[in-house]
């Protein structure tokens, strides 16, 4: 059945990345009608990355024929430790940012509500509502990419924590003494499982003399190395790369299986560049590793999922934010 | 100042353990006023139990020279998961119980209301009520004793999760292809952690051909090893024991760590018979080891504090537990 919609009722979805901010027009219904894309430029400081996002939201919005005043709000999922009520963030390393009112900059330029929270949170309420009718009551979301980052959804309502920094999923520990990880730590998650982990593996086995087919595909460094490169080596046969993704795949559901034991939620979604690209090699041993590690009663009624949304669960999650703080 | 008292406003607090049952009365402010102790004998069966259990609470009653009436409830922690809302015991693997209606059966005995929680749940309420006064928002409770336990505060209310086996702190993996755990796994926190983890390394040094006093002390198997024990050995200069207790207490500073990032609480709280007696040998590892791993602003404002109520955290957090559903 076709949606009814006022032509005022529409919701702006943002996610703000390190390299890039995507912006998304919805219905009501969460239905997608326009996007649009801009670099971020974070090296040019936090009022500049404004009116980009700025920008982007009035492209996006220009694409659907519509003016800004036809939307209700700006959603926005900013990467760091967000305040939700104060619309600042508090950090956020990738862009290098401390203690900025994005709340506040954002509706100076746009003449629109704005609400700010954490792009995995965000990503995790995306999911909730459009891909599971905001069903599920503890839902926990793993995005699994360059990083790895966690939504929490406890009692239908996000978990941030007293100071906002809960959901670090990435910086589990998973293995004592394990790999090196971008923050300072050993044996991280992300250092085990993210697509730097997975690259960092191939890397050093390379230089060790083992053999891929990835160096011909792209070069001997493998620069540019992206997901869906590990699913065509892998679907060529090349077992290097096989055996690098079934342990990250490993590491992943005995991630999944700590959150269920700690969290015991009614799903678990995974999601992210990794996940999408790579789900058919890496899904069916998560699943079977997750399950063999967690405790009696945790697997009744838990559901393990992918998300279709991709890269657009950041900008849905935006829109619903949105829906639901102004209902 | 003292505290005045109407005879009948009583609680009283029960803990359920797989060996023993332990039950105290409380004042309205939380001070307990009489105990009274039980060996379980779980192999006799639920109905025996319960029978027990309602003798060691007309027990601790009468010890104060009080009467059921001058009570207002009941509040039981058991080892497992358990129904708050249906005051059922799901599961509960050290007493070979499945599916029990522990509240209806024992306020058929006990003609008084009866509440009933997981036992790691109510001894974090306990804490968080007597000592810490009800204030910090988010707690996680983690009690080292024989194994590992946890208890979820969050938004002020105890986290169950879906399916009621929220926490289990204790099997959280944090070595994969560690040391063999209780419940199949391998590399889980209790493995790595517990009194159980400890004597494991101790015997198998002894076996391997290293010195400990503990042989003296005890025999050469060890048994009936406490954690006061080790304790003793440490301060008479035993090296072995002394590194095995260290290394155990970097594990719990790892695990403090992942569920600081993970739920970003106000306060985590360490507990446990372990904790207890080793808490001048552990608990600066601990702590040094935590804000290693913690990530940027998850440690800003994170207090993390020992408890001094030892066995009596259940109990207390029985008596909390009461307290506030007759509020």
């Amino acid at each position: 059945m076709a949606e009814t919609i006022s032509k005022n009722d529409f919701f702006v979805g943002v996610d703000l990345g390190g390299t890039k901010i995507l912006a998304g027009v919805f219905t009501p219904a969460l239905k997608c009608i326009g996007k649009s894309k801009l670099t971020t430029k974070a090296e040019r400081g936090p009022e500049a990355v404004l009116d980009r996002i700025a920008r982007t939201v009035t492209d996006a919005i220009d694409e659907c024929d519509l003016s800004v005043k036809n939307c209700k709000g700006v959603g926005i999922g900013a990467p760091g430790a967000v305040d939700f009520e104060a619309g600042r963030v508090i950090f956020a390393p990738n862009l290098g940012w401390k203690d900025f009112p994005v709340q506040k900059e954002l509706e100076k330029r746009l003449d629109l509500p704005v609400f700010l929270e954490n792009d995995a949170n965000i990503a995790a309420l995306g999911v909730q509502e459009r891909e599971l009718g905001g069903k599920p009551r503890h839902l926990i979301g793993i995005f699994v990419g360059t990083g790895i980052g966690g939504g929490i959804i406890l009692d239908g309502k996000l978990h941030s924590g007293a100071g906002h920094t809960a959901g670090e999923i990435g910086h589990m520990i998973l293995e004592m003494d394990g790999p090196k990880c971008g923050c300072g730590n050993k044996g991280c998650f992300e250092a085990l499982a993210s697509r730097t982990a997975i690259f960092n593996r191939i890397q050093a086995a390379v230089k060790d003399g083992q053999k891929t087919i990835l160096t011909d595909m792209l070069d001997d460094k493998l620069e540019n190395l992206r997901s869906g490169d590990l699913r065509k080596a892998i679907r060529r046969g090349d077992k290097l790369v096989e055996q690098v993704v079934q342990d990250a795949a490993q590491y992943i559901g005995i991630a999944v299986s700590n959150l269920a034991n700690l969290f015991n939620p009614d799903v678990i979604v995974l999601g992210g560049g990794v996940i999408a690209a790579l789900e058919e090699e890496m899904f069916g041993i998560i699943t079977e590793v997750a399950h063999d590690y967690m405790m009696p009663g945790v697997d009744t009624g838990l559901d393990i999922v992918t998300t279709k949304l991709g890269d657009d669960a950041g900008i849905t999650g935006g829109a619903v934010l949105v829906r639901q703080q102004l209902k």
